[in-house]
Protein backbone atom coordinates (compact mmCIF):
# COMPACT_ATOMS: atom_id res chain seq x y z
CA UNK A 1 0.00 0.00 0.00
CA UNK A 2 2.99 2.16 -0.34
CA UNK A 3 2.11 3.47 -4.17
CA UNK A 4 2.73 6.87 -4.94
CA UNK A 5 4.42 7.81 -1.61
CA UNK A 6 5.41 10.62 -0.75
CA UNK A 7 8.83 10.75 1.44
CA UNK A 8 9.39 13.33 3.46
CA UNK A 9 11.94 15.64 3.58
CA UNK A 10 11.05 17.49 6.20
CA UNK A 11 8.44 18.10 8.55
CA UNK A 12 7.71 21.44 10.54
CA UNK A 13 5.69 21.76 13.33
CA UNK A 14 3.36 24.59 13.62
CA UNK A 15 1.32 24.46 16.22
CA UNK A 16 0.71 22.23 18.99
CA UNK A 17 -2.89 22.82 20.80
CA UNK A 18 -4.80 21.00 23.16
CA UNK A 19 -6.60 18.25 20.95
CA UNK A 20 -5.04 19.04 17.15
CA UNK A 21 -1.37 19.46 16.12
CA UNK A 22 -0.83 20.75 12.66
CA UNK A 23 2.48 20.02 10.74
CA UNK A 24 3.81 21.48 7.05
CA UNK A 25 5.72 18.51 5.35
CA UNK A 26 8.04 18.86 2.44
CA UNK A 27 7.58 15.83 0.63
CA UNK A 28 9.15 14.25 -2.69
CA UNK A 29 6.44 13.46 -5.26
CA UNK A 30 6.46 10.38 -7.52
CA UNK A 31 7.32 12.11 -10.26
CA UNK A 32 10.66 13.47 -8.33
CA UNK A 33 9.16 16.56 -7.82
CA UNK A 34 9.17 18.69 -4.07
CA UNK A 35 5.35 19.33 -2.92
CA UNK A 36 4.33 20.75 0.72
CA UNK A 37 1.19 19.06 2.99
CA UNK A 38 -0.47 20.38 5.43
CA UNK A 39 -1.46 18.18 7.75
CA UNK A 40 -3.43 17.93 11.13
CA UNK A 41 -3.01 15.27 13.47
CA UNK A 42 -5.84 13.89 15.71
CA UNK A 43 -6.26 11.72 18.68
CA UNK A 44 -8.88 9.46 16.80
CA UNK A 45 -12.46 9.35 18.17
CA UNK A 46 -15.08 6.59 18.37
CA UNK A 47 -19.31 6.46 17.30
CA UNK A 48 -21.62 4.46 18.42
CA UNK A 49 -24.67 3.70 16.82
CA UNK A 50 -26.87 2.45 19.79
CA UNK A 51 -30.53 0.67 19.09
CA UNK A 52 -33.02 0.61 21.90
CA UNK A 53 -35.20 -2.06 22.60
CA UNK A 54 -37.63 -0.54 19.94
CA UNK A 55 -35.60 -0.38 17.42
CA UNK A 56 -34.83 3.82 17.62
CA UNK A 57 -31.32 4.82 17.23
CA UNK A 58 -29.76 7.40 19.81
CA UNK A 59 -28.28 10.89 18.77
CA UNK A 60 -27.43 13.73 20.10
CA UNK A 61 -27.74 17.15 19.20
CA UNK A 62 -24.70 19.73 20.41
CA UNK A 63 -22.87 22.52 19.18
CA UNK A 64 -20.49 22.43 16.99
CA UNK A 65 -18.23 25.62 16.92
CA UNK A 66 -16.47 24.75 13.39
CA UNK A 67 -20.10 24.93 11.91
CA UNK A 68 -21.41 27.94 13.83
CA UNK A 69 -24.57 25.52 14.66
CA UNK A 70 -26.21 22.62 16.48
CA UNK A 71 -26.14 19.61 14.44
CA UNK A 72 -27.10 15.87 15.44
CA UNK A 73 -25.08 12.53 15.46
CA UNK A 74 -24.64 9.60 16.53
CA UNK A 75 -22.78 9.28 20.00
CA UNK A 76 -18.67 10.13 19.93
CA UNK A 77 -15.95 11.31 21.36
CA UNK A 78 -11.84 11.16 20.91
CA UNK A 79 -9.94 8.93 22.10
CA UNK A 80 -7.71 9.69 25.63
CA UNK A 81 -4.04 9.06 25.47
CA UNK A 82 -3.89 4.94 25.82
CA UNK A 83 -7.32 4.31 25.70
CA UNK A 84 -8.23 1.28 23.92
CA UNK A 85 -11.37 2.63 21.26
CA UNK A 86 -13.85 0.01 22.92
CA UNK A 87 -13.14 1.75 26.17
CA UNK A 88 -13.52 5.12 24.34
CA UNK A 89 -16.73 3.55 23.01
CA UNK A 90 -18.66 2.78 26.14
CA UNK A 91 -17.11 5.85 28.28
CA UNK A 92 -18.95 8.22 25.25
CA UNK A 93 -22.21 5.98 25.36
CA UNK A 94 -22.03 6.26 28.94
CA UNK A 95 -21.05 9.84 29.05
CA UNK A 96 -23.58 10.48 26.39
CA UNK A 97 -27.05 8.63 26.75
CA UNK A 98 -26.96 7.27 30.16
CA UNK A 99 -26.66 4.14 28.48
CA UNK A 100 -24.47 1.22 28.70
CA UNK A 101 -23.98 -2.19 27.11
CA UNK A 102 -22.49 -5.25 27.33
CA UNK A 103 -22.51 -6.41 23.62
CA UNK A 104 -20.29 -3.40 21.91
CA UNK A 105 -20.00 -5.11 18.95
CA UNK A 106 -17.40 -2.98 16.32
CA UNK A 107 -18.30 -1.86 12.98
CA UNK A 108 -15.49 -0.96 10.73
CA UNK A 109 -12.79 2.48 10.74
CA UNK A 110 -12.43 5.02 8.53
CA UNK A 111 -10.59 8.62 8.02
CA UNK A 112 -12.48 11.30 7.90
CA UNK A 113 -11.04 13.66 6.11
CA UNK A 114 -7.56 11.59 4.53
CA UNK A 115 -6.32 15.19 2.03
CA UNK A 116 -5.69 16.44 5.38
CA UNK A 117 -5.73 14.84 8.80
CA UNK A 118 -4.63 11.56 10.07
CA UNK A 119 -8.00 11.22 12.11
CA UNK A 120 -9.58 7.77 12.32
CA UNK A 121 -12.96 7.45 13.56
CA UNK A 122 -13.72 3.73 14.64
CA UNK A 123 -17.91 3.01 14.88
CA UNK A 124 -19.36 0.23 16.93
CA UNK A 125 -22.55 -0.98 17.17
CA UNK A 126 -24.39 -0.99 20.75
CA UNK A 127 -27.42 -3.27 21.11
CA UNK A 128 -29.07 -4.49 24.55
CA UNK A 129 -28.27 -1.12 25.87
CA UNK A 130 -29.61 -0.23 29.53
CA UNK A 131 -30.11 2.54 31.71
CA UNK A 132 -27.46 3.03 34.06
CA UNK A 133 -28.73 4.31 37.77
CA UNK A 134 -26.67 7.36 37.77
CA UNK A 135 -25.78 9.23 34.57
CA UNK A 136 -21.64 9.50 33.43
CA UNK A 137 -20.79 13.06 33.80
CA UNK A 138 -19.81 14.63 30.16
CA UNK A 139 -16.46 16.89 29.69
CA UNK A 140 -17.15 19.74 31.33
CA UNK A 141 -17.47 21.91 27.98
CA UNK A 142 -19.87 19.74 26.44
CA UNK A 143 -23.31 20.00 26.19
CA UNK A 144 -25.82 17.57 24.29
CA UNK A 145 -29.36 16.81 24.33
CA UNK A 146 -30.81 13.43 23.93
CA UNK A 147 -33.11 12.10 21.11
CA UNK A 148 -34.74 8.33 20.72
CA UNK A 149 -35.68 8.55 16.59
CA UNK A 150 -36.92 6.17 14.08
CA UNK A 151 -34.81 5.29 10.91
CA UNK A 152 -37.79 7.05 9.35
CA UNK A 153 -37.08 9.97 11.43
CA UNK A 154 -33.70 10.23 10.80
CA UNK A 155 -34.23 9.99 6.88
CA UNK A 156 -36.07 13.39 7.64
CA UNK A 157 -33.21 15.25 9.63
CA UNK A 158 -30.78 14.15 6.91
CA UNK A 159 -33.22 15.84 4.40
CA UNK A 160 -33.40 18.63 6.50
CA UNK A 161 -29.83 19.19 7.36
CA UNK A 162 -30.30 18.80 10.84
CA UNK A 163 -28.14 15.46 10.59
CA UNK A 164 -25.34 17.01 8.72
CA UNK A 165 -21.84 14.92 9.30
CA UNK A 166 -20.17 11.85 7.87
CA UNK A 167 -20.26 9.30 10.61
CA UNK A 168 -24.11 9.69 11.07
CA UNK A 169 -24.66 9.99 7.20
CA UNK A 170 -22.84 6.82 7.28
CA UNK A 171 -24.95 5.38 10.19
CA UNK A 172 -28.31 5.98 8.79
CA UNK A 173 -27.15 3.75 5.91
CA UNK A 174 -25.50 1.32 7.92
CA UNK A 175 -28.43 0.65 9.61
CA UNK A 176 -30.71 0.84 6.79
CA UNK A 177 -29.27 -2.20 5.87
CA UNK A 178 -28.73 -4.22 9.19
CA UNK A 179 -32.17 -3.58 10.44
CA UNK A 180 -33.70 -5.17 7.35
CA UNK A 181 -31.35 -8.09 8.00
CA UNK A 182 -31.86 -8.17 11.54
CA UNK B 1 -30.11 25.55 15.39
CA UNK B 2 -28.41 27.62 17.62
CA UNK B 3 -29.35 25.37 20.47
CA UNK B 4 -26.36 25.78 23.22
CA UNK B 5 -24.61 28.23 21.36
CA UNK B 6 -21.04 28.97 22.05
CA UNK B 7 -20.85 32.60 20.85
CA UNK B 8 -16.74 33.90 20.03
CA UNK B 9 -14.98 36.20 22.41
CA UNK B 10 -12.25 36.04 20.26
CA UNK B 11 -10.68 34.68 17.50
CA UNK B 12 -6.61 34.08 16.96
CA UNK B 13 -5.21 33.15 13.79
CA UNK B 14 -2.57 30.05 14.47
CA UNK B 15 -1.99 29.44 11.18
CA UNK B 16 -2.79 30.09 7.63
CA UNK B 17 -1.43 28.01 4.48
CA UNK B 18 -2.51 26.87 0.88
CA UNK B 19 -5.15 24.86 1.54
CA UNK B 20 -6.22 25.22 5.76
CA UNK B 21 -6.43 27.92 8.26
CA UNK B 22 -5.75 27.11 12.10
CA UNK B 23 -7.68 29.64 14.08
CA UNK B 24 -8.33 29.08 18.20
CA UNK B 25 -11.40 30.77 19.23
CA UNK B 26 -12.10 31.71 22.95
CA UNK B 27 -15.80 30.97 23.65
CA UNK B 28 -18.57 31.45 25.85
CA UNK B 29 -20.11 28.20 27.11
CA UNK B 30 -23.68 27.92 27.49
CA UNK B 31 -23.47 27.45 30.87
CA UNK B 32 -21.33 30.80 31.74
CA UNK B 33 -17.77 29.65 31.50
CA UNK B 34 -15.28 30.37 28.64
CA UNK B 35 -13.55 27.65 26.65
CA UNK B 36 -11.18 27.32 23.71
CA UNK B 37 -11.89 25.59 20.32
CA UNK B 38 -8.78 24.89 17.76
CA UNK B 39 -10.64 25.32 14.54
CA UNK B 40 -9.48 23.95 10.81
CA UNK B 41 -11.14 26.57 8.07
CA UNK B 42 -10.96 24.42 4.86
CA UNK B 43 -12.72 25.63 1.55
CA UNK B 44 -15.23 22.55 1.30
CA UNK B 45 -14.76 19.41 -1.12
CA UNK B 46 -16.91 17.22 -3.79
CA UNK B 47 -17.08 13.74 -4.40
CA UNK B 48 -18.37 11.39 -6.63
CA UNK B 49 -20.31 8.16 -7.10
CA UNK B 50 -19.45 6.93 -10.44
CA UNK B 51 -20.91 3.99 -11.63
CA UNK B 52 -20.64 2.70 -15.29
CA UNK B 53 -22.67 0.89 -17.66
CA UNK B 54 -22.20 -2.27 -16.27
CA UNK B 55 -22.45 -1.26 -12.66
CA UNK B 56 -19.11 -1.05 -11.54
CA UNK B 57 -18.12 2.08 -9.40
CA UNK B 58 -15.01 3.89 -10.27
CA UNK B 59 -12.97 4.02 -7.57
CA UNK B 60 -9.01 5.96 -7.77
CA UNK B 61 -6.23 4.90 -5.38
CA UNK B 62 -4.18 7.78 -4.34
CA UNK B 63 -1.46 8.15 -1.36
CA UNK B 64 -2.30 10.34 1.61
CA UNK B 65 0.17 11.76 3.45
CA UNK B 66 -1.89 12.58 6.31
CA UNK B 67 -2.27 8.81 6.79
CA UNK B 68 1.08 7.62 5.50
CA UNK B 69 -0.03 5.54 2.92
CA UNK B 70 -2.08 5.18 -0.10
CA UNK B 71 -6.18 4.71 0.30
CA UNK B 72 -8.78 3.43 -2.61
CA UNK B 73 -11.48 6.75 -2.48
CA UNK B 74 -14.59 7.61 -4.58
CA UNK B 75 -13.50 10.46 -7.14
CA UNK B 76 -13.22 13.77 -4.76
CA UNK B 77 -11.70 17.02 -4.99
CA UNK B 78 -10.87 20.40 -2.91
CA UNK B 79 -13.79 23.28 -3.98
CA UNK B 80 -11.40 26.37 -6.01
CA UNK B 81 -12.62 29.86 -5.09
CA UNK B 82 -16.06 30.78 -6.18
CA UNK B 83 -16.75 26.67 -8.10
CA UNK B 84 -19.94 25.83 -7.98
CA UNK B 85 -19.76 22.59 -6.32
CA UNK B 86 -21.75 20.85 -8.79
CA UNK B 87 -19.19 22.01 -11.31
CA UNK B 88 -16.11 21.08 -8.74
CA UNK B 89 -17.82 17.64 -9.22
CA UNK B 90 -17.92 17.16 -12.96
CA UNK B 91 -14.29 18.91 -13.18
CA UNK B 92 -13.10 16.33 -10.48
CA UNK B 93 -14.73 13.43 -12.37
CA UNK B 94 -13.23 14.15 -15.74
CA UNK B 95 -9.78 15.04 -14.04
CA UNK B 96 -9.60 11.88 -11.77
CA UNK B 97 -11.28 9.32 -14.36
CA UNK B 98 -11.17 10.55 -17.46
CA UNK B 99 -15.14 9.83 -17.86
CA UNK B 100 -17.78 12.69 -18.14
CA UNK B 101 -21.93 12.72 -17.92
CA UNK B 102 -24.45 14.95 -18.65
CA UNK B 103 -26.63 13.84 -16.02
CA UNK B 104 -24.70 14.76 -12.38
CA UNK B 105 -26.77 14.27 -9.68
CA UNK B 106 -26.62 15.66 -5.91
CA UNK B 107 -26.64 13.45 -3.47
CA UNK B 108 -26.39 14.79 0.33
CA UNK B 109 -24.28 16.96 1.64
CA UNK B 110 -21.90 16.17 5.24
CA UNK B 111 -19.31 18.08 7.58
CA UNK B 112 -16.11 15.26 7.67
CA UNK B 113 -15.16 16.21 11.27
CA UNK B 114 -17.41 18.51 12.88
CA UNK B 115 -15.42 18.30 16.36
CA UNK B 116 -12.72 20.21 14.78
CA UNK B 117 -13.07 21.39 11.02
CA UNK B 118 -15.91 23.12 8.95
CA UNK B 119 -15.05 20.94 5.85
CA UNK B 120 -18.16 20.09 4.35
CA UNK B 121 -18.28 17.67 1.33
CA UNK B 122 -20.77 17.20 -1.35
CA UNK B 123 -21.96 14.20 -3.08
CA UNK B 124 -22.77 13.62 -6.10
CA UNK B 125 -24.13 10.68 -8.93
CA UNK B 126 -22.46 10.11 -11.95
CA UNK B 127 -24.66 7.79 -14.23
CA UNK B 128 -24.56 7.68 -17.90
CA UNK B 129 -20.86 8.17 -17.95
CA UNK B 130 -18.70 8.35 -21.01
CA UNK B 131 -15.31 8.43 -21.82
CA UNK B 132 -13.57 11.81 -22.88
CA UNK B 133 -11.85 11.66 -26.07
CA UNK B 134 -8.91 13.35 -24.17
CA UNK B 135 -8.24 13.08 -20.68
CA UNK B 136 -8.40 16.31 -18.18
CA UNK B 137 -5.38 17.23 -16.74
CA UNK B 138 -4.97 16.55 -12.55
CA UNK B 139 -3.40 18.65 -10.37
CA UNK B 140 0.73 18.61 -10.58
CA UNK B 141 0.91 16.99 -7.30
CA UNK B 142 -2.05 15.02 -7.94
CA UNK B 143 -0.98 10.90 -8.78
CA UNK B 144 -3.88 8.31 -8.74
CA UNK B 145 -4.84 5.25 -10.13
CA UNK B 146 -8.19 3.97 -11.41
CA UNK B 147 -10.08 0.74 -10.95
CA UNK B 148 -13.34 0.09 -11.72
CA UNK B 149 -15.04 -2.28 -8.98
CA UNK B 150 -18.16 -4.07 -8.23
CA UNK B 151 -19.79 -3.48 -5.16
CA UNK B 152 -18.83 -7.12 -3.76
CA UNK B 153 -14.91 -6.54 -5.02
CA UNK B 154 -15.87 -3.03 -2.62
CA UNK B 155 -17.28 -5.05 0.72
CA UNK B 156 -14.09 -6.83 0.36
CA UNK B 157 -11.96 -3.71 -0.15
CA UNK B 158 -13.29 -2.52 3.03
CA UNK B 159 -12.61 -5.80 4.98
CA UNK B 160 -9.12 -5.43 4.04
CA UNK B 161 -9.17 -1.70 4.26
CA UNK B 162 -8.02 -0.85 1.26
CA UNK B 163 -11.08 1.77 1.24
CA UNK B 164 -10.19 3.34 4.80
CA UNK B 165 -12.15 6.66 4.27
CA UNK B 166 -15.76 7.81 5.52
CA UNK B 167 -17.09 9.62 2.36
CA UNK B 168 -16.54 5.92 0.16
CA UNK B 169 -17.99 4.01 2.84
CA UNK B 170 -20.82 6.06 3.16
CA UNK B 171 -20.45 5.54 -0.81
CA UNK B 172 -20.78 1.95 -0.40
CA UNK B 173 -23.81 1.95 1.75
CA UNK B 174 -25.43 4.44 0.00
CA UNK B 175 -24.85 2.27 -3.57
CA UNK B 176 -25.71 -1.06 -1.84
CA UNK B 177 -29.33 1.03 -1.84
CA UNK B 178 -29.70 2.76 -4.84
CA UNK B 179 -28.42 -0.47 -6.87
CA UNK B 180 -31.29 -2.45 -5.36
CA UNK B 181 -33.80 -0.13 -6.08
CA UNK B 182 -32.51 0.44 -9.27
Amino acid sequence: MKKFEEKTIQSELKYKGRIITLLVDEVLLPNGKKGNREIIKHPGAVAVIAITEDRKIILVEQYRKALERSIVEIPAGKIEPNERPEITALRELEEETGYTTETLQYIQSFATSPGFADEIIHLYLAENIVKLEEKADLDEDEFVELMHVTLQEMDTMITNKEVYDAKTAFAYHWLKDYLKQN
